[in-house]
């Protein structure tokens, strides 16, 4: 059995994009619940997703284990994994990291972008690397079954993170820095220092992290993953799509500025080009996965590792990481 | 098998009370984690049990079924089932109701001593039955499996929230008010109510619900038990201690004034014994739940009546009412 999992996604969530996930054959998705949200106002946010749960429930259901994907694959149902891309939600207080896991997180970044409590994110100029409060916080993740998610932060930060981590870490989103150079993008050592730990790095479809932005070509995407998994192995690798489908621009804002600056900041965008970028045409949303699927045979891997990049790396790394630490 | 369960407790929880409850051959506890703390002092209050079942794992674990009262029996263990005397915790925001039974909340009382949001509690003058949010709340508890509990609620409230209940609601600890005539004891018509929904009723020990109070004879005790068995049912009934162990006087200032009033409120005590009564000799902890069963046999109850009482009763009623309701 081969599984479809998507390990980033942060759409304007509808029954639309729920039906397309169906269509697409979608077995798992990790969406992002908050960015820069408090403890109660991601609270909000995972009873929202109840609502959706209740009101939509052959279509998708929470998932918690590995083994959930493969109810919700029985099942014809999305199973919804929930992460944050900020520690936010834990705010300075370490025994909320059990209390999210409880309520379903499964990833949580240490930084998105700037400094936070816990580490360094990936647009700030000196990286001191992990913290005091990082230290505790990364063991305590160890210790529950929250994966450390170092997508949106600064190298030392990272390379310090998946040392201290006794257990495997990821990059859920993003592409590899020597095929497009974006601050996002990581270069070989991160990735190096991530796989080494047993850790897991999804290809990221956000058009700023792709070579020739919105005009990648899929074929040029492709190659790139076969460069990674030569390098470093195919079994470390798998899709975090980044999908930010239908969202409004004002969405974008709140990522990248959240309530921390009251001067625009344009991120990986610019004055000249503020919002969502468009997304490759090889790529507009979850039905395109078959598309990525093409593209990779086209490049050479087998059926085996075709399978493994598109959900069964992702799927033995969820076995792996979910549930509390064995005493 | 029979079971030992004690449907409230609210002690100042220590390694000593722990053990006690291992040595009192004790199952399963459902303990109050708040009185009028806010969502956010709840979920602290949650981390607080959190780290005691990181640092006791020996003697209690989490209890969120009735199977995990038998896990625990297995392995020597008292299963913890937390609950709340007051709604404040899903503040006026419904969805809360699944995050808190999500995060091990089993019983809520739909009002403390006062009116609340949802209804009102046995010392207002007035008693104008469920609110349109407290109806919406009872099938929404209904639906994820967090119990109704009226013990400190007024008689018309009680009786409306059974009769909305599509599941059993519980009076976790009172006596009969006939033998006791105490404003949180209940009237026969208010246990007819609950009891004809299916729901259950334990049997307190704090010296305010005793007749004679602290010099209640363990006698008087299990006759009023006997009486109530007669009346209604043995297999309506268990134990609810209402044990508020090691507590300074401080704590029932909280729990009878919280921060609703600037004025001393001495509840069911008086401004010359305004602190916690002392224990009657037979039961003054955990220990001593052998001197029930002493009792109760000497009224005449047989073992299978004894064995209800103890616990049997209640590991019923938690198989039947802490899941979801089926669809």
């Amino acid at each position: 059995m081969t599984y479809r999992i998507d390990a980033l996604q942060y759409a304007n969530w509808s029954e639309k994009i729920f039906r397309q996930m169906r269509e697409g054959g979608v077995d798992a998705v990790h969406v992002t619940i908050s960015y820069h949200e408090t403890f109660r106002e991601t609270v909000l946010n995972i009873e929202q997703w109840n609502r959706w749960f209740e009101r939509y429930p052959e279509l998708i259901c929470l998932g918690e284990t590995g083994d959930d994907v493969r109810r919700a694959r029985e099942e014809g149902r999305t199973a919804i994994f929930f992460g944050f891309q900020n520690p936010a939600p834990i705010e300075d207080d370490i025994g909320l990291v059990e209390i999210v896991h409880k309520l379903g997180a499964r990833f949580m970044q240490l930084s998105y972008n700037n400094q936070s409590l816990l580490a360094t994110g990936c647009y700030e100029a000196e990286d001191p690397g992990i913290t005091r409060m990082g230290w505790q916080v990364i063991k305590e993740m160890n210790r529950v079954g929250l994966v450390v998610d170092m997508s949106h932060s600064a190298d030392r930060s990272t390379i310090e993170a998946a040392e201290i981590s006794e257990r495997p870490i990821a990059i859920t989103h993003a592409n590899l820095h020597d095929w497009a150079p974006a601050l996002r993008n990581k270069r070989d050592d991160v990735v190096r220092a991530v796989i080494d730990n047993g850790g897991m790095m999804g290809f990221s479809m956000y058009p700023h992290h792709l070579k020739d932005k919105s005009d990648c070509a899929l074929g040029s995407f492709c190659r790139m993953i076969a460069t990674a998994a030569d390098r470093f192995g195919v079994e470390h690798f798998g899709i975090g799509s980044d999908l930010c489908q239908d969202q409004p621009d004002a969405i974008v804002e709140w990522m990248r500025t959240g309530r921390w600056s009251k001067q625009v900041d344009y991120g990986e965008g610019s004055a000249a080009n503020p919002g969502f970028p468009p997304q490759p045409a090889w790529f507009r949303d979850n039905r395109d996965f078959g598309n990525i699927e093409t593209g990779l045979r086209a490049v050479g891997f087998s059926e085996a590792e075709v399978a493994g990049l598109m959900g069964d790396h992702w799927l033995r790394f969820f076995d792996a990481n979910f549930t509390p630490q064995p005493a």
